[in-house]
């Protein structure tokens, strides 16, 4: 059975058009299917009001007490039950979640080493707890996850793209997965200045020839990265392409770049 | 089968000792049972510092766009992960819950007359998705409740003890409910001025009784009216009493004030 996991990211968070027409057709997917979302400007933009300065090491954001108090509000608060609320008026049974959430994700707190990243969680496929998940999906209920997990009581701050692949490795071993990376382009370009360039098929053999070409951008290497380490832990199709294109990128014929095996 | 429907106030919460030992007692109670939390004086400290001002008409307190935002973030975000992260901790499934989320407490917008009172939900037992709350029960997940709810897609304000007790008559279709007032005295007293004057049983007879000799002090008299609302609507029982007093009002021999038909 098909399974999508879906993330999207600030540019589709921070535009409340954006945000209002993804939603509409995330809610018209028929299949089993679960949102991931970051958090955008606004996580930023509190901090900021509240005084509590951003803080940044060798260009890494260190998430400290009172970051990790601000990301719980907004992710796990205001962006999270704005969408499931949302989501709700759209016929589509959405429910909310952290990784603490019936202990959905646990993670471990990222080691101490050159730096203290404070309270940001590295997770593996194997903290997923995807009995209570299937459980949730088997009755039509929706996941909808802010990027946040858990371990030894307190909340943790996790990166929404590894949220995504994680969920999509784990749920692997129940589902044909398509895990869906909603970004601001409408697919990996074969020509990073031409939009229409997508390369609507990206199997790995492709891959391996085009990264020896040098075709692909720095911005887009990590995402391809992951996308095949994703594939090779047993999700079957990772997707990445625009938001506006999801419905299209839901079905059979795909408007972003499919990366298969 | 027996099910416990606790709500914890600010007395509780803004006291993270309290809230500690409150939390560890509450994990260990072996029944099924739901967790419906305040806000504290939190919401308010938040909203202080982002600028936001409390607005009243009338001693009552309106909830507008701003306000309902701040809540969102607090209490569904900030409160009811703490918690849940917590009680993960202490062997105790906890999922962090809002009446938007599975939509388990659908409410009506307060409507307009005299005073808007903003974005304010009322609600009603038949609101409740037993359904989905009975499933988690069943799954051993332990809700936790923040007092919002939702209507039309916005998240609405609702006080915490209509929460509990709306919850509390929709699950007595299923369970035989004992409602939990965690409040900040033993029970209802026979003598305000007397701390060890505990009423330990109030059936409806002795009530009546009581309230013709101007026993009860103007403060507890609308939880006690709550609370004969919530027992002629099919709630077996509701105890009204002390955080710390947990474990003995779960039990069969209670300390605080067992009310009853």
């Amino acid at each position: 059975m098909k399974l999508f996991i879906i993330k999207i990211g600030g540019n589709v968070l921070d535009n409340p058009e954006a945000l209002k027409r993804f939603l509409s057709d995330f809610a018209q997917i028929k299949e089993p299917k679960i949102l991931i979302h970051g958090g955008g400007k606004i996580a930023t933009k509190i901090g900021d009001q509240l005084g509590i300065e951003s803080k940044y090491v060798n260009g890494r954001r260190i998430t400290d007490a009172q970051t990790i108090d601000v990301v719980t509000m907004v992710y796990g608060g205001l962006v999270n039950k704005q969408i499931v609320a949302a989501l709700q008026t759209l016929n589509c049974n959405a429910i909310g979640l952290t990784g603490a959430d019936g202990n959905l994700i646990k993670a471990t707190k990222r080691p101490v080493k050159d730096i203290d990243y404070g309270f940001v969680g590295d997770v593996k496929a194997d903290g997923v707890n995807t009995v209570f998940l299937h459980a949730l999906l088997n009755q039509n209920v929706v996941p909808v996850f802010a990027p946040l997990t858990h371990a030894d009581g307190s909340i943790l701050n996790t990166n929404a793209d590894t949220i995504a692949s994680v969920l999509a490795v784990a749920m692997s071993k129940i589902f044909e997965v398509r895990l869906i990376y909603c970004f601001e382009k409408r697919g990996v370009l074969m020509d990073v200045n031409q939009a229409d360039s997508v390369i609507t098929h990206l199997p790995k053999n492709l891959y391996d020839d085009l990264l020896t070409k040098s075709v692909f951008a720095d911005g887009i290497l990590p995402k391809l990265e992951n996308a095949y380490d994703a594939i090779h832990s047993g999700v079957k199709e990772v997707l990445i392409g625009e938001a506006t294109d999801l419905l299209k990128n839901t079905g059979a014929k795909t408007e972003g770049t499919l990366i298969t095996l």
